[in-house]
């Protein structure tokens, strides 16, 4: 056995056992060592670059030959996953979820809970009926949760008699003092995870976080995902992942919120069919094999304690149906929220820019929709320098045409350490403007903020002596490549889909723009770019989190969540990937802007 | 800090640091080390002797001082929990399980189960749907446990879409290949626990088994128990102590009926009020607490998952009502299996002889109930060589009135290690008519089988050179008091009862003795030593464990469950505690037979 130390430059993480030949990648999983690794282990992202006794390895590609020490830099560890938790204050934080309570406004409000006051006789040696049947005949209750009647006694006796009971129907599932119905609304990207803790009864948002989903050291899109998840315990495994994000998630909300988490009794989820799946702990395999047939596309109702979510164990956990393999709950309920199937002067498009982007085009008259895989690049996932849009990201970017130097604004004014998916649209689309870059995102042009490596060139931003990670923010060729693909996945596929239905461009009365990119985002960079239809840019809507906005308004109304899945039924799921025309669309895209510049007359 | 090895003989258990001053039994529980303590501390009962660093002490008034090393004697290793699976080619063993069967005949067989074959057509491009909806729409279901849901892709396609699927209403609960619809029938004693596994639809017993009640570490009787759960943690203690007994004994009945566990759908559930409540977690403390208020009498049905039971995470768990503090679910089941509720000619008596006694007299037309906390004697507990009725245990006794020579019969034909219940009856008796014991149960005569300790006499029937556990097989004087206090506490209730009632001993038409004790109890002895009311031995008859056999009948059919609800909502509940005279009656009861012989003319 060889003994393998893994570290950082300040701490050791675990010390291991291994025999000779043990790939070092899943050495460091095994023993809770998080180490990048986007492609999973494919060697091809480079994200897993470790020193081992101080020379760098890709750790997916060494295995143990003796003892040795493994550092872990910086640039290797897991993707954060870190929870942040929102400033309510901030208006720009809940004005989604007011204007979509606005908008359901015609629902009919209210769920299948209630809360009763009740005032019990105390019991004596003549009348010593148990708890329990005081309870239940008073509120004619005919079943309870074990957590409910654990509680019970103590309730009774603390409150002189007087309590609170949560009803569902018939049956009771929590009692106190001064209890709130609080709901839960999730929101389960591929990348990041997002949640707001409701009142219920009044819509009040309580609190707001995010976190990074932990599942990224399986991979960085879902295909990787499934792949792991096809292996021995690995449902369970990549189950376990999520949860434990959502665990401290849900803890963090709850304490910032003031309420115990037992009181959260109804959960509305929201995330891509792969994403539900495994969540649930459900086979996600035959989603990639044809005939991609998912477990389950409208879910019955299952509890927290199935879950195993933190929350009262009585608690209905709503997950939004799916429309298709690779169109999930996320675009049913962010349907709802982008209220486009409420339409009724003119046809929309609803683009969300996840990991995965998706597309919802039609109005009350009819919903199409379909998927690419445009990866996780626009969102600054699987970029050398990408990260997402936090405290040190470069959000925005313009080039100077003359002297090749750039201006951005970095979130948190701190040093910069890395760029987000709206900071990579502009400064692609200035490279371009400027010429620094080609149609095809080859570096063009001599400046000393072009640097080459191995015959990799990139364009730097932030030399590492201004940085905030002590190594330059740049973009590389490598990084315009990815890019370039993830924006000709997404226009191309509007293409396909517009096309498929005998639209044209032109016929798009609005273009709604969903996804964690951000409100930063430049419409006109993107259109430069060629990623969205040239159209007029007052046609274009950044919406926010409407995958999130939809599971808010899931919570407060059962009519609401009826609707989602009124809207899953009535929409119609193209699968591009069988799909003729669209490979040929989507390497006609692979250019800035296009092969076909007619498509682009602004640029 | 000092440290304290526990060690048997053989082989080290634990190794602890603990401060000066730190009582050694919790030190010992803390590093689940298990001393027998049915005292739970109180330093009364003697059982928990250990030696350290070689000079015997009592545990639980012993505290740390400095590095020791304490040496756990077989004598003082607690009550072994082990577990028994029963040979089912022993027709005994379920003789009461056929009876009941066909005793119930008369009510409508038949639960909320049913198992249903279904063939599916395989999904294609042309024919995606999802496999739920592709099921539910074929058998109409509206909902499904996600056990059920995360089964059923590979149950789907590893039998060519052609599955059973157990259902519950509406309700999806399991899916798979030749899938038989299991129940457990479990009767929680204070002692011992007992269950069989059975196919619900004919009735079968697949398997039998028991084990001892892992909570006996924490006190031989309730109240210990109840006063533990009171502490900081210990009703989540007492629950888990129960839960690890249960856990392996389910296990080892599964295995040894060849059944996956999550193929047991049904549960019932039959023990006292404070067990079903350590068990559910409920709050216990109001059970001892005027006005002796339970959390629940009647239980809302409960699901495994709730009450932790490795089974189908949505098999329904009956728990049989309680009709009083200390008349609980093993009565009310076990009143339904002696059928007494059924009687139409004549007054019966069922007197349950557990860890508590517990009493039920009536008919067709009342049932009145009562309890009196005989301890554990009469089965064999909290006595200084007491056993469970297995291998190594003395089951009966005569002695010889001129030698004063025993002769008696060892379970297994092994070397005699303890003596069980009803060898301690047939021991008594034996000893007081062989004149060497007087009435109040001292030792009165000389021979080389009585030896003195410290002034505490004991008569030995199997020395320790003859024995295996090698240590003198005896009866003490503190036996003697304990077990008489045990027996006059079962007589002076029947009799407390009955005059309550304004009923004479002779009125009764039938004794049905229940109880763990064994089908060798001697009645005549039982009258001898004026534990039983002296009437015609014919009226007497052992039915067994009728708790299990009443928990057997609730499973196979809804209608049994509901005959106990309705034995409980029939049973007049007599809390002896509060009872004039009973305290008198008791006094009386102190002697062999009786201090009124008139009570005993055949004695």
């Amino acid at each position: 056995m060889n003994k393998i130390i893994f570290k950082t430059a300040n701490s050791t993480l675990a010390v291991a056992e291994a025999g000779t030949g043990v790939n070092l990648l899943a050495l460091a999983r095994e023993h809770g060592v998080d180490i990048d690794a986007p492609c999973n282990g494919n060697g091809t992202c480079g994200k897993c670059k470790v020193r081992i006794d101080g020379r760098d390895a890709l750790a997916c590609q060494a295995t143990v030959t003796s003892d040795a020490t493994v550092e872990i830099p910086e640039s290797a560890s897991a993707f954060k996953t870190g929870i942040k938790t929102a400033d309510l204050s901030d208006g720009r934080e809940l004005a989604i979820f007011r204007n979509i309570q606005q908008q359901l406004a015609e629902f009919p409000a209210g769920t299948n809970l209630s809360v009763v006051s009740v005032q019990l006789s105390e019991p004596t040696l003549d009348d010593p009926a148990d708890d329990w049947t005081r309870l239940s005949a008073e509120l004619n209750l005919q079943s309870a949760s074990l957590f409910a009647l654990s509680k019970l006694p103590s309730a009774l006796r603390e409150n002189n008699w007087s309590i609170d009971c949560v009803i569902r129907g018939d049956r009771l599932i929590d009692v106190g003092a001064n209890l709130r119905l609080c709901g839960l609304a999730v929101d389960i990207g591929t990348t990041t995870v997002a949640a707001v803790l409701t009142d219920i009864q009044t819509g009040e948002v309580l609190a707001k976080a995010s976190a990074g989903n932990g599942q990224i050291r399986y991979g960085a899109d879902v295909i990787h995902r499934i792949v792991e998840a096809e292996k021995p315990d690995g449902t369970e495994k990549l189950r376990s992942a999520i949860l434990n994000t959502l665990t401290p998630l849900i803890e963090q909300a709850a304490n910032s919120a003031g309420i115990p988490q037992t009181s959260v009794y109804r959960a509305a989820i929201t995330g891509n069919t792969t994403m539900n799946h495994l969540l649930l702990g459900l086979p996600s395999a035959n989603i990639r094999l044809e005939p991609y047939v998912p477990a389950v596309m409208e879910f019955p109702v299952i509890t927290a304690s199935e879950a195993a979510l933190p929350l009262n164990p009585d608690a209905e956990v709503l997950i939004a149906p799916n429309a298709g393999s690779y169109v999930g709950g996320d675009i049913t309920a962010g349907t709802l929220a982008s209220l486009l199937w409420k339409r009724e002067d003119s046809y929309a498009l609803f683009v969300d820019l996840g990991t995965n982007g998706e597309l919802v085009f039609g109005s009350s008259e009819f919903l199409f929709s379909c998927a690419c895989s445009a990866g996780p690049a626009i969102e600054g996932g699987d970029m050398s320098c990408g990260t997402r849009a936090t405290d040190g990201a470069i959000e925005d970017c313009v080039i100077d045409p003359e002297t090749l130097e750039p201006r951005f604004t970095v979130i948190g004014n701190v040093k910069p350490s890395g760029i987000c998916g709206s900071g990579y649209i502009d400064l692609v689309a200035e490279l371009f403007r400027t010429g620094i870059i080609d149609a095809r995102g080859k570096l063009v042009k001599q400046s000393h903020r072009i640097k080459d490596t191995d015959g990799i060139k990139s364009y730097i931003l932030a030399f590492s002596d201004q940085s905030g990670s002590g190594r330059d923010v740049e973009i590389t060729e490598v990084d315009l490549d990815n890019f370039i693909r993830a924006k000709a996945a997404i226009f191309s596929a509007i293409r396909t889909m517009l096309a498929g239905l005998d639209f044209t461009v032109d016929m798009i009365g609005e273009v709604l723009i969903a996804g964690g990119i951000g409100s930063g985002i430049s419409f006109s960079n993107a259109v430069t770019i060629g990623m969205l239809p040239d159209i007029e840019l007052d046609k274009y809507r950044y919406l926010g989190n409407t995958s999130l906005a939809g599971a808010y308004a899931m919570l407060s109304s059962d009519a609401a969540a009826a609707q989602v899945t009124e809207i899953k039924r009535n929409m119609t799921y193209l699968d591009l990937s069988t799909h003729p025309g669209y490979m040929e669309e989507f390497v006609g895209a692979c250019f800035i802007p296009h092969t076909d510049a007619g498509l682009f007359p602004s640029v």
